[in-house]
C-alpha cells in the first residue's frame, strides 16, 4: 500500500515504480483507492482505473485537483533511480510527480480552506475516446462540479493558463488523370495545390491576448498527397493542415477562418477540439497565482483543462514536470521542482 | 499449328486465341518458331520466348520488322470474336494484329527487295528488364542488325517517328521538426515546395521539329509526399516530377535541364530512358513512308524504338492496331486496318 506519509520525493518514486502504461492502470489505481480509503474526510468513488475522492466540508468553494495516472510505454527506463537532485524514469515528469503532490495533499488536508475533489484518471496519452474523463463526464459528471480546476500536467512550476484548440482539414484540388507523355489532356492536381501552400506562405498566425495572456496561434501543413504513377497526371491532391486556435474562438469561428483562408477550395474537417480560456479571472484562481508565483503564461499545446473548460469549470495547467521532457526515454523530474510545488499548494489549500 | 497461307485477318484471330500473358508466351512462340522454321528461305534462331527469323539474299539494305509476342492479362475478353468490322480480344490490338502481319509477310515474300529481320519478342509489357530486345541486344546483339526497323505497335496504320525520353526526378525540400502547437520552432518543408509548384506551373513546354516531325515536350509533378504526424511540423516534402523530351536531347542534356530548372533545389534523378530520333531521313525510311502514304507523326510516349535506336538502329513505329484501345478489356481492332497493314508492307519490300 502507498504511504501517503513518506516525503513526497518518495513517494512520487513509489508511484513510477508502479508500472501503469495507458490500459494498464489497474494496479495503481487500486493502490490509490486503498490509500484514498483510508482517510475518512474523503469519500472515494470508482469508475473503471479512475479513482475520485474529495472532501464535503460545506465550504464556499469547490476545486479540482486533477491528474492522469497512465504513461506512455516503458522504454528500459523503470525502474526509477535517483542522480543529484533528479529523479529519472517513466512518468516521473508526465505525470508522476504531480499525481504524488495531489495525494500528499489529500492526506495532508482533512479540513482544506476550499472543499477539494481529488481526481486520479486513466488514458490520457491515447486516442481521446478512452480518456477517464470523457467517461465520468458522461457518467458522473456530478463528480467534477467545481469552481477551478487544476491539471497536474508538467509546467515546469509556472501557471500556464486554458489551452489553445485544435483542428485539422483537408484542402482538396481536383485535377483530371492523363498519361504523361500527353500530359495537355490532364490538368495536373498537384500543381494545382501552389496557391493553397502560397497562403499557408503568407499567413500571418494571430497573438491574441485573452483574460491577460498572450496566446500564438499556427496554421500549417502537416501533411500532404497525390500522384496515381511515375507516368501518370494526377487528378487528385490533398493537402492536411492543422490550426491551432486562441481561446478567444469557439470550434465553429475557427471552422469558419479556415474556410475563409482558402476561399474557393474545398475544404473537408477532420477532426477538432476546443480551446479553454485561461480561467484566470474567477477569485479562487487568483488565490492560487498568488500562492504559486511566478509569470502565469499561455498554454499553447492542447491539454485536458479543455475538458474542464468545456464543463463550465475554468482550469489551468500547472505541475513539476518539465513538458519538454515528456515521452522521452530519458525523461526525469527535478526533485526540488515537487517539493515547491507541494510548498506551494498547502499554502493556498491552507492559508 | 499456324498456317500462314490464310487471310491474315482469319491469322490475327488464331493468334489472338493463344493467350500470351507476359511470361506465359511459350505457346505462342513455339507456334511462331515451327511456323516460321518451315519455310526453306529462313534462318530462324530462338533465344527463350523470343523468335528472330531472317532472309539472308545479300540485299544492299536490311529492315528489321518487330513485334512483341505478350499482352496485358487478359480480362474476360478471350476468345477472340468478331463483331461487324471489328475483332475483340486482348491483345488484338496490342500488338497480334502486327505479329500477324509481320508472320504473313515473312511466309509471302521469299524473295523480298531487301533483307528482312522478323522479331517475335516476350515481356514488352512489364519491367523493361524482363524484355526479350534487351536479353537479345546483350547476348546476340547481331541478331538485330539492319538499316531500318519497323516496330508493328499500334498506331492507327499512320507511322509514328522515335519516341520522347522520359526521365523521373526528386525534388527534395527539408525543414525542421516542431510541435504543430508551437510551430515556430520548426521550419515547414511541405510549405517549402511552393516555387517548386510555381516553377512547373510556369513552365514553358518545348515542342521541337526534329527530323521533320513536331515533338511536345512536358514537364509534370506526378507525385508529392510530405508529413509525419497530424501535430508535427514536417522537416521532409518530396515532389516526383517526370520529364518527357523530345529525341533532339541526350538523357544527359535531358537532366541538366532539369537541374536547371529545379536550380537551388535538391534534385535526385531516380530513373531515364533515351529519347529515340525519328529515322525518317535514311533512304529506306523515305521508301517505307511512301509505300505507306499518310502523313508521319512524332511518337510522343516511349517505345521499344528506343532500344532499336540506342543500337543504332533508325526505328519508326506503325502497325495496324489503334493506340487508344491498348491495355482496355474491351479491345478491338479494325479487320480492314491489318489488310491495309499487309498491303502497304507487300508493296514495300516487293516493288
Amino acid at each position: 500500500m502507498l504511504d501517503l506519509t513518506q516525503d513526497v520525493r518518495d513517494l512520487t518514486a513509489a508511484i513510477v515504480d508502479i508500472e501503469s502504461e495507458s490500459g494498464g492502470e489497474r494496479a495503481l489505481a487500486d493502490a490509490v483507492e486503498r490509500a484514498l480509503g483510508a482517510l475518512p474526510h474523503l469519500k472515494v468513488e470508482r469508475s473503471g482505473e479512475t479513482v475520485v475522492a474529495r472532501t464535503s466540508l460545506g465550504r464556499g468553494e469547490r476545486v479540482l485537483i486533477a491528474g492522469h495516472l497512465d504513461t506512455v510505454p516503458v522504454h528500459g527506463n523503470l525502474p526509477s533511480r535517483v542522480e543529484g537532485d533528479l529523479l529519472y524514469g517513466c512518468g516521473t515528469s508526465d505525470m508522476k510527480a504531480g499525481v504524488a503532490v495531489a495525494l500528499k495533499l489529500a492526506a495532508a488536508l482533512p479540513a482544506p480552506n476550499r472543499d477539494v475533489t481529488y481526481v486520479f484518471y486513466d488514458c490520457e496519452e491515447v486516442e481521446a475516446e478512452r480518456n477517464g474523463l470523457n467517461r465520468i463526464a458522461r457518467d458522473h459528471a456530478d463528480w467534477l462540479t467545481a469552481d477551478f480546476a487544476v491539471l497536474m500536467e508538467p509546467t515546469d512550476g509556472v501557471i500556464e493558463g486554458g489551452c489553445q484548440g485544435t483542428l485539422r482539414a483537408e484542402i482538396v484540388v481536383r485535377g483530371k488523370r492523363a498519361h504523361s507523355a500527353r500530359s495537355w489532356f490532364g490538368v495536373n492536381a498537384i500543381h494545382g495545390i501552389e496557391p493553397v501552400l502560397a497562403r499557408l506562405n503568407a499567413y500571418q498566425a494571430r497573438r491574441p491576448v485573452v483574460d491577460g495572456l498572450e496566446y500564438h496561434e499556427g496554421l500549417n501543413a502537416v501533411g500532404v498527397r497525390g500522384g496515381v504513377a511515375g507516368n501518370v497526371i494526377p487528378d487528385l491532391c490533398v493537402v492536411t493542415v492543422n490550426y491551432r486556435f486562441a481561446p478567444d474562438l469557439s470550434e465553429e469561428q475557427a471552422r469558419e477562418h479556415v474556410r475563409e483562408v482558402f476561399d474557393g477550395f474545398e475544404v473537408e474537417f477532420t477532426d477538432s477540439a476546443p480551446a479553454a480560456r485561461p480561467g484566470l479571472t474567477h477569485p479562487v484562481a487568483a488565490a492560487f497565482a498568488a500562492a504559486v508565483g511566478g509569470e502565469p503564461r499561455a498554454k499553447l499545446g492542447w491539454t485536458d483543462v479543455a475538458r474542464f473548460s468545456a464543463l463550465g469549470v475554468p482550469a489551468v495547467n500547472y505541475g513539476p514536470g518539465d513538458p519538454n521532457l515528456a515521452h522521452q526515454q530519458g525523461e526525469y523530474v527535478a526533485l526540488p521542482k515537487i517539493v515547491e510545488s507541494e510548498r506551494a499548494m498547502l499554502a493556498w489549500l491552507s492559508a
